[in-house]
């Protein structure tokens, strides 16, 4: 924290705003840093944060309000006298107004649709028109344009009278006349570059460019790939539509990751952040899986009824049923969190399946004979000791459980590692649906196994 | 993808090298974009690869090099002639050869460094002194300074003559005459103000810095906070020493987030991707946590073997043994991701345990009490429908797993939820260890409460 932060919650909370304000030389009202006032509005009750808010003057609510979470954004936005709502949602830029409205359902989407000027509805329609995980959603329709023929020093006169100094001004392209994209231009290089020399005579010809269809996927892939902070959208005619900037794929990025974390914790993925989401919503996100992954658990007990009598006749075997179905769990796990974060990474794609089966296969083979051999001087150890008593039969039943181990920890690696590739095949999303399919199928099918192979080893002492 | 890659790939395999180059008017040698040329070269053999790079110029090879993976580039580096190794490696930006030689260690690392000149070999001994958590790791230090008392066209004509046209030069610093920063200025506001200002007049006062010392994780974090592409990087005294930009961050980000998916799945964090991790080298990291997850869940055998009594004498109990397990094991995976995760985004500390606690509790108690239900309806449907006979005492078996539901979801939840909060207070990283703790913990417990609630239930019956 380079600012004090408590210090000036604590006025905040006790409704003195002015640690807000910074002094500077000539204007001693300007901000702290608008992402700071976010964070501190954050931190604060929503009512607080609204009663500051309305203190402010237009311009500076218009640039803390992007930094606001959806939820506090939608009550200042409720909150406010109607033509200061009108003129912060007018005034936003245009991926942070998409943002804002992309969060919104029903009533209030309509109701908060009638604040927008003409321009800016028709604008927002068009965007609201493509799905939600393409890029379209956090495009910015304001940028720089200028022509290939132009000087250095015309092209900056140019951007001088008509462009306003935001993040967009970075990156200048250049189009032809009908507005078809040549080439970026990184602002720096007319800085760097003799002021009469022509605009033609500094393109670079690399230019990398994202469709309007494209998704929010591709579009990080591509950001991570170029090492770009802005990239220009097209549409299919290559016309420059807007552009897209690196915070808002940095967003992006974050919260993939969350939703593919919390898909893997066995969770829906939720809305707002763990601390902003509302009890009954956190139990609904939470409760979906769990009850079908208890439902599909349910065929662990037809299973082991299936063995009722095998368990009466030796206990025993029951004794090791925890201990070998986590395990196989275990081992699932492992592999398919390596081979979901690998697709998603893109390091590997479907095409790969066979070399993923045989090196799985081969990792299952050899974390089953490690734990196996484990397992196998564990209840060797116990018996020599005395810790406890297996019976006399106790070597087959060591056996039994070495055996049990390599089939089981081979299975669950084997399916940790297929099931998502076969999900991805059909369609799905690997990381929904994976935990639940892995682990019923690693479990149910691990008692079979292992039952099978006490039958095996054990019919005719103590089966 | 906007080039062939394909195709390209095609004839890179055939030793032929001319999709590498693409025609330009006036240049009929210059590269398609380096960053395309490294995923050619990382999806071919490495010998195709090195050969390919030999073909290059200097110049080229330089561009190429920071987007190869951290394999491929030793093997480059090892395979070049000596001097055009030196050439690379000197040629360099300072973040992407710190980056290098941090992927290197002992003889490597000590032979490579010998391929340094005197100043860069300073340079680099000085950054790898800080802990490789810490932003000096990923520092540029090749940026632009100039003085405040400047105009704008003044400093334009020392940037032109001072500076190379890199991603460092999009934002300028202003520093005094010791070197202390005193406001960062993008390079745009050059361009979008009258040249015969001075630079003090278009400063805003808003610089954000970074110390030498601060983590990585904080280098994030603060990118994230205040949407800025690049960030300067001073010492305790305010000197400028260079500046972190964003697409390391990125990268960074994206390392963090596998680092804590694999984690959780319970595995070691790998050093290199999935598919380029040596088989010998994964089956090592899975095989740690999987041996020690194997060893702590041999508790619950021992528990398991403290009830065989109450098993032989009323099987039916080992029958609900996996499902019980199973649900507190989910429950506790539930909880835990929430939060390890609300933790890693700082949407939580530990000041909330107590929040925390009595929010996962109730949340705990619901859950427990809605897969009860659904456990008691489970039993009671298949004994009315004779699908399985759990024997005259069925109502006691069903309100048993109906309580013992409860208990497991409850303590599940509430581990899931603690442990990780309690393990940052003791200054582990909740993610790496709290997966076999959790695990442990509930499955044992687990047992515990299970057979617990059962002969509370069953004294006299069937126990």
């Amino acid at each position: 924290m380079n600012f004090p932060f408590k210090e000036i919650r604590k006025k905040l909370l006790a409704g003195d705003f002015s640690g807000l304000f910074r002094i500077s030389k000539d204007n001693g009202n300007s901000f702290i840093h608008p992402s700071e006032v976010a964070k501190l509005f954050i931190s604060i009750p929503a009512e607080k944060a609204i009663e500051a808010f309305k203190s402010f003057q237009a311009e500076q609510e218009v640039s803390v309000f992007p930094y606001l979470d959806n939820q506090l954004q939608k009550k200042v936005i409720g909150s406010l006298p109607k033509v200061r709502a009108v003129y912060i949602l007018n005034a936003l830029s245009s991926d942070d107004r998409t943002i804002f409205y992309s969060s919104l359902k029903g009533v209030e989407l309509s109701s908060f649709l009638e604040f927008l000027n003409e321009p800016n509805k028709t604008a927002l329609h068009k965007v609201l028109g493509y799905s939600d995980k393409s890029v379209a959603r956090i495009i910015n329709t304001e940028f720089a344009t200028i022509e290939s023929g132009m000087t250095i020093a015309n092209a900056m006169e140019h951007l001088r009278n008509n462009h306003k100094d935001t993040e967009a001004a970075n990156v200048i392209y250049v189009v032809d006349e009908d507005g078809r994209l040549i080439d970026d231009i990184p602002v720096r290089r007319f800085v760097l570059n003799d002021p009469q020399k022509k605009v033609e005579d500094i393109l670079d010809g690399y230019c990398t460019s994202l469709k309007i269809t494209d998704s929010k996927e591709d579009a990080i892939q591509k950001f991570k790939e170029y090492d770009r902070v802005v990239l220009p959208v097209t549409n299919d005619n290559n016309i420059l539509l807007g552009v897209v900037t690196v915070d808002d794929v940095m967003d992006l990025q974050e919260q993939k990751d969350t939703a593919e974390i919390q898909k893997f914790g066995g969770i829906e993925e939720l809305d707002y952040p763990y601390v902003k989401t509302p009890f009954f919503s956190l139990l609904k996100k939470r409760a979906g899986w769990l009850i079908i992954l208890f439902l599909s658990e349910m065929l662990t007990a037809t299973a082991m009824g299936g063995f009722a009598d095998e368990i009466s006749k030796a206990v025993v075997l029951a004794l090791f049923v925890p201990l070998v179905m986590s395990s196989g769990g275990n081992s699932g796990s492992q592999a398919a969190t390596l081979i979901i974060r690998a697709m998603a990474l893109k390091e590997l794609t479907l095409k790969d399946w066979w070399w993923v089966m045989r090196r799985e296969f081969l990792s299952g083979l050899a974390l089953g004979i490690i734990l196996g051999t484990i397992g196998f001087i564990r209840i060797s150890l116990w018996q020599q000791f005395h810790w406890y008593n297996y019976g006399p039969h106790w070597i087959l039943i060591a056996t039994t459980i070495f055996f049990s181990l390599i089939g089981i920890i081979l299975w669950g690696t084997l399916s940790g590692s297929m099931v998502p590739m076969i999900l991805r095949k059909c369609g799905f999303d690997p990381a929904t649906s994976s935990a639940p399919f892995i682990a019923t199928l690693v479990d149910v099918t691990g008692l079979v196994i292992y039952f099978s192979i006490a039958a095996l080893f054990l019919r005719g002492t103590l089966l």
